[in-house]
Order: structure tokens, then C-alpha cells, then sequence
């Protein structure tokens, strides 16, 4: 089975620049490994006789000039930030398995008519700001440069601080792309999650990019001692908590759609001892789905719900949106091209659902989009022991490469 | 008003010693405050002219001896030692408030027949083995020797090894008291409520005392990405942690007695990520009740309800009984005593229920027993600005001291 050994080498040495040691994989936007990850790529790309820059938010842009370099460009890419003991798979291979598409173009004797870009966006994890696709969104508008510059991390470091320090110079307002930059957007991602392992298939055609409405409670009731205070007389923010979960959790499973997930991931209650009635209970919650209206009628219902619980309850509360994107659906004639070139490859193919989040939501917004997904090993992402097998990761660059090929001839 | 200086000082001068500073007070079991504060506690009784000794467990008696000696004695007491953060009457009310009782009563020339003695009750408080009433627990037999033995604070150090550096040596075996060691046990204490202080009441006569069930649960369920495993193949903890928090209230309220009150106080839910399905849940429930059999019958729905719960979910689920304690009823003819005496001195009283957990608790198994409460201020306690007044303090210690005159002669 074919495998691109010079490109899996390189995901071995990207994985090698980590806060933690290997296997885990912790790349924090703007952090010592971050900025070296992003040195060792400029220099890859440059080596490979492709153009690099920044733009002021840190997105990286490796461009292959075309023969027409006035028309739109079309563009590849993902991220190589990592969240803390993630693995060394998520992003990266979009992003080095774009640039051995690029660079097997380039040898093969491909000239290209537009431009081929490969994109490193900026942040698509959440971990400094709390809010992911920094980049993409940027880029597309769906963050205005204001929100951006609002933004603080855990530290109370701004976004501009860092990014300037990190050599991002330049205005915010100058990362929304103009209409018309790209004439498509191709994204190659480990599927994470199962479906194409248990199926024995070699490619997920992306059709629909689920969107996360996510949004945090802060219930405030009254605390007591668990023996002094009768039932009648309590206002238990935790037992609140609990039954809006299980109003998220319904609103899921009778949306009418199976694509409908709501998840309680984040229950925090105070005071937290045994014989303390809950006082304060902070819980964030996830809802998604590929229909933004399926969603936010779900998103309602529990909205709804989680009032009249409180009101009945006597708690009080206090509702933070984190966002509420809206989904994507990927482009027709691109979902029907990579299932064309994965056939003519000879790999078994299926269309799929995007249950993730990634920065082809945001492209999605400004160009025809779509995406496409390689096995990994029982789904695990996030964790030190994500897996896609070489030959598997091949699989995709091949089809990526063919894509590129035929769009950037159009 | 009456109010009793020396006894208000002395209050003052036993919360000074204290490991945080005022108005905090924090005395671990065994630590350097509750060492000072049992010598200090012990300088008193000598310097009042009554003997001290202590058990191996570290329960501290201060005996007057009656004229007949051989004749079980009269009882009171509570404990001095104070969770982190605490207020400075909780316990220590009871303690010098019974010493205050015993020295006017010899400085009013009083001859006992049968001997007092006040009871300083080693740990109380649960905060270094994680067992309340540990000292009347081992009087009564109510904890064997094996089970104290077995005990580990955080740092991993065993019970013998901690009394013994406190000076507290023999067998663990010799700290249950002989049968018909006491004819009564007398309890006075604040209320740890706001009934008495709602009623402008002096005196609260205890007729039973709640005893919590309290269990640990460890729910253990499937993790994994919140976009991407579908509702259907979940197996999220959280939400069976909810359905049985929502279940112990249910079975509280649905009782048939409303002094049934059940609270899943503790609740640690991982990983703890807004986009992470719930994998493990750590949660406390305390359920308790005056009758046993109410609480039980609560108790075995909830065990029930859980079993199903888990079994529909697909969760793991370890529970492990913390405690199970039976409650106590006073005994009637001591309660009728101490209505009578508060009467006698003018005094409004109420009769009511303990809520919260005592050492009389524990003395109930082995003596007839009974509790007199004050008010304190909003019923706050467990915390510094816990407060009784001078004048409610010195009502109870009159009370107290008419019913030991009169049960020390019978």
C-alpha cells in the first residue's frame, strides 16, 4: 500500500515541538511551541519553493502561484494548534498533508492557472480564548475585529498583546478575506469519531458541518444544611441543573432529527459538601445539529423549559451565550468531485455528516466548501493516542492532490 | 438580662485558639489548636476543683463526684473541636456551658448524690477521618475498635498513631463505657436553625434526632466527543446522576413524613469539558429522617430507582454507604424534665427535632438522653459569624444547670 514516508516524517517532527512529552501533543496558540511550529512550517513551505505570510491574527497563507494570479485562488488547509495532551493527527494532516498535495503537484510537473493556498488558520481550539476557529472566523467575518480584540486569556493577556509579541503585526480589521479570494475552500481531517474504521472505508465525503449552539448557566438558589432545611422550603440550584439537563437531553432526542446532540459537559456545585444544600451551580452546554432550525427549535424548547423550571424552583438565573453558529452545508459540485476522484483512486467512499467543529464552518461562509475525512482509530481525537495509519492518511492526500489538480485548472 | 461573664470570656478565650484567625475558628481533631484546647479545657476543670481524665480515643471527662459514686452518674457535654472556618459556639456552648452549670452549682453549695460529669467528645466533627461522632461512636459501641483502627486522615496517618503523639494511650477496646454507666445524658447546644429565633423562643427541647444514610455513588459511564456520538449510543453519567438527584428529592418528599429531607450535596462530574460527554460522576447523597423506618423505606426506593436508572443507561455504578446511622428519640420523661425547668425559670420554650447530627446522637444507645437548644442568629452555623447571644447562652446554662441539680439527686 502506497504511503508518503517524507510526509509522515514530518508529522513525526511536527509532533516533536509539544509543551508535553510524546506521545501527547500540547500546542497552545501564541505559546513558545506554537510560534516554533509555526517557523518550522514557513521554512518547509519555503523549502519546497512556495510563497509564505501572515496575516495580523496569525493565520499563515502558503501560496503556489498560478499562472493567472488575478483570479481567485483555490484554497486547502486546517490547524496545528493542540489542545493540552492531544495527539499528533487533528489539523496537522490537513495542513502538511496539503503541502505534500502541493509539492507532489509541483514535482509532478503540475502549472497550475489559479493559485493554490494552503492555510494554517490561527486558534481553531479553544483553549486561550475560549472560543475556537479564531482564524477562520476572522477571516470570514463571523468575529468582528472589535470581539476579537475583547478577547482575554486566563492570564488576562489580550489577543493583540500576544500577537503582536508573537511578530502578527498589523490591524484586525485587515483578516476578513475580500468576496471572492477563493474560488473553493478544501478541508482533509481525521474523521474522529468511528464510522469510517467500523465501515472499512477509506474516505468521508463531508456534505453537512454540524454548528454548536453553546451556552452557559449560572443558577444561583439558597445553600443550607442538609439536615435544618425541609424539602418545601429549599431552592437547590444542583437539582435545577438536573432536571434542565434532562430537558436538554430530550430536546435532543425528540428534535425529530437523530443529527440533534445536547450535551451537559461542564457541572460545577458549590458548596459542594455532603451536607450542604447546592447554592450555586455553573453547568455549559452543548447542543448541535447540520439544521440550524432543527437546533434552534430544540435550543428554544430548553429555553423555554429551563425558565419555567427556575421559576417553579426559585432559582436564579443567568444565561450566557458562548455562540450559536450557524451550520454549513458543503458545496454540491466539490461533495461530488471528491467522491468522483476517490472512485477513480479506487477507494471506498461514503457521504457523511461533520459532527465537529472546524474551521470549514467559518470558510463555508465565503466559498464553496467541503471537506474530507480519513479513518482513525476508533474515533479517539484529543487524546495522546489519536491514530490514522499512514497508508490511510496517503489515501487522502491522493484524493486532496487530485481535487487541487482539476480546481485549479477550472 | 442575665448573662454569665466569666462563662462569655471563656468562650472568647477558647476561640482564640484556633488555626485561622478570628472570627474563624478551626480546630482539627488532634491538630496543635485541639491539643491546646484540651489543655486549657482540662486547667479549668482543675482549677473549678473536679477531676479530668481521658479515654484512649481522646474523649475528655470531667467528673464532680457524688456523694454516692458507685451510682451511674449524671451526664453532659459536647465537643470542642470546630471545622475549618467555623464559628466559636458550635460545641463549645455545651462544654463550658456545662462546666459553667457544674461550678454554680458547687459554688451555690450544691452536694451531688450521684457524680457529674461533663463529656468533651473526641472528633465530632468529620473533617480529619471522614466520620462524624467519632468519640460517641466508640462509647457506644456503635464503631467497633476495628473500624476506628482502620481509619486514614488525608496524609494517610492512622487514628493510633495520631492519639497516641496526642498523649492518648491504651486500647482503642477500653473506650466503650460499661452498661448503666450513666443514668441520663444532657446535650445543650445551639440550633444550628432558625426556628427559635423565628418564635422569639428561649428554649428548644429536643425530642428526636434526624440521623442521616449517607451514600457515595460512582457512576461510570462512556465518554467521548459531544458533536460526535449520537444521542441514542450515549452512555453519559451525568444525566443518570440527574435522574437519581431528582429521584432522592422525590422520595423525600413522597415520604409521608415532611422531616424527610434527602440532598446530593457533592456532585464531580468529568472530564468536565463543555464539549466532552460525562464519563464519570462522583456524587454524596445524605437522606435523613426522625423515623428509621420512614428513611429506610426512602432509602430503599432510591436504591431501587437507581438500579433501574443505571441498568437503562448502561452506567457502572458502585455505591458505597457512608454512614447509616439510626436516628434517636429522647427520652420522655428527661424532655419532660427540661420543659418543666425551662418553664420554672420563665422562659419560652418549643419542643422540636434535631436536624442536624450529635454526639447524644450516640449517647441515646446507652442512656436515656435529651438536648436543650438556643437560638442562634439566622440559624448560620459552620461558619464565623455564627452567633448566640450572651443572654441566650446563659438561658440555656440555667436550664441545664436546674435539670443536673435535680437528676444528680434522684
Amino acid at each position: 500500500m502506497n504511503t508518503f514516508p517524507r510526509l509522515d516524517r514530518e508529522i513525526d517532527e511536527l509532533a516533536a515541538i509539544s509543551a508535553h512529552p510524546a506521545p501527547a501533543v500540547t500546542r497552545v496558540l501564541f505559546s513558545a511551541e506554537d510560534l516554533a511550529a509555526r517557523q518550522w512550517l514557513t521554512a518547509k513551505a519555503k523549502e519546497a519553493g512556495f510563497h509564505a505570510r501572515s496575516d495580523p491574527a496569525g493565520n499563515l497563507f502558503i501560496r503556489w502561484e498560478g499562472e493567472e494570479p488575478c483570479l481567485p485562488a483555490v484554497a486547502t488547509g486546517s490547524h496545528t494548534d493542540a489542545i493540552p495532551n492531544a495527539g499528533k493527527y487533528d489539523g496537522v494532516v490537513g495542513v502538511l498533508g496539503g503541502l505534500e498535495a502541493m509539492r507532489q503537484l509541483k514535482e509532478g510537473g503540475h502549472a497550475p492557472k489559479r493559485s493554490i493556498e494552503l492555510i494554517m488558520f490561527t486558534a481553531e481550539e479553544p483553549t486561550r480564548f475560549g472560543i475556537g476557529c479564531l482564524g477562520s472566523r476572522l477571516m470570514s467575518g463571523s468575529t468582528s475585529p472589535d470581539e476579537a480584540r475583547a478577547l482575554r486569556d486566563p492570564d488576562g493577556r489580550s489577543l493583540d498583546e500576544l500577537r503582536e509579541a508573537a511578530g502578527c503585526r498589523g490591524d484586525l480589521g485587515a483578516v476578513k478575506v475580500p468576496s471572492l479570494a477563493y474560488t473553493a475552500f478544501l478541508e482533509l481531517h481525521i474523521e474522529q469519531g468511528p464510522l469510517l474504521e467500523a465501515g472499512q472505508l477509506d474516505i468521508g465525503i463531508v456534505e453537512k458541518i454540524a454548528a454548536p449552539s453553546a451556552f452557559r448557566l449560572l443558577l444561583k438558589g439558597a445553600g443550607g444544611h442538609a439536615g435544618a432545611v425541609l424539602m418545601k422550603d429549599r431552592h437547590d440550584a444542583f437539582l435545577a441543573a438536573a432536571e434542565i439537563a434532562l430537558l436538554v437531553e430530550r430536546a435532543a432526542l425528540e428534535s425529530g432529527s437523530p443529527d440533534t446532540v445536547g450535551t451537559c459537559g461542564l457541572v460545577e456545585v458549590k458548596p459542594g459538601a455532603i451536607n450542604s444544600i447546592p447554592c450555586d451551580v455553573k453547568m455549559e452546554v452543548d447542543l448541535r445539529d447540520t439544521n440550524r432550525e432543527t437546533r434552534d427549535k430544540a435550543l428554544a424548547k430548553i429555553a423555554e423549559g429551563t425558565r419555567e423550571i427556575c421559576r417553579r424552583r426559585g432559582i436564579e438565573i443567568d444565561w450566557q451565550v458562548i455562540n450559536q453558529d450557524p451550520p454549513a452545508i458543503c458545496e454540491p459540485t466539490l461533495v461530488a468531485l471528491v467522491e468522483n476522484k476517490a472512485k477513480a483512486a479506487g477507494l471506498a467512499s461514503r457521504r457523511m455528516v461533520s459532527r465537529a467543529y472546524h474551521d470549514s464552518l467559518f470558510m463555508a461562509r465565503i466559498c464553496p466548501t467541503a471537506m474530507i475525512f480519513i479513518p482513525c482509530h476508533k474515533g479517539y481525537s484529543h487524546r495522546p493516542d489519536e491514530y490514522s495509519s499512514p497508508a490511510a492518511i496517503a489515501k487522502g492526500v491522493e484524493v486532496l492532490k487530485e481535487c487541487l489538480k482539476e480546481l485549479s485548472m477550472r
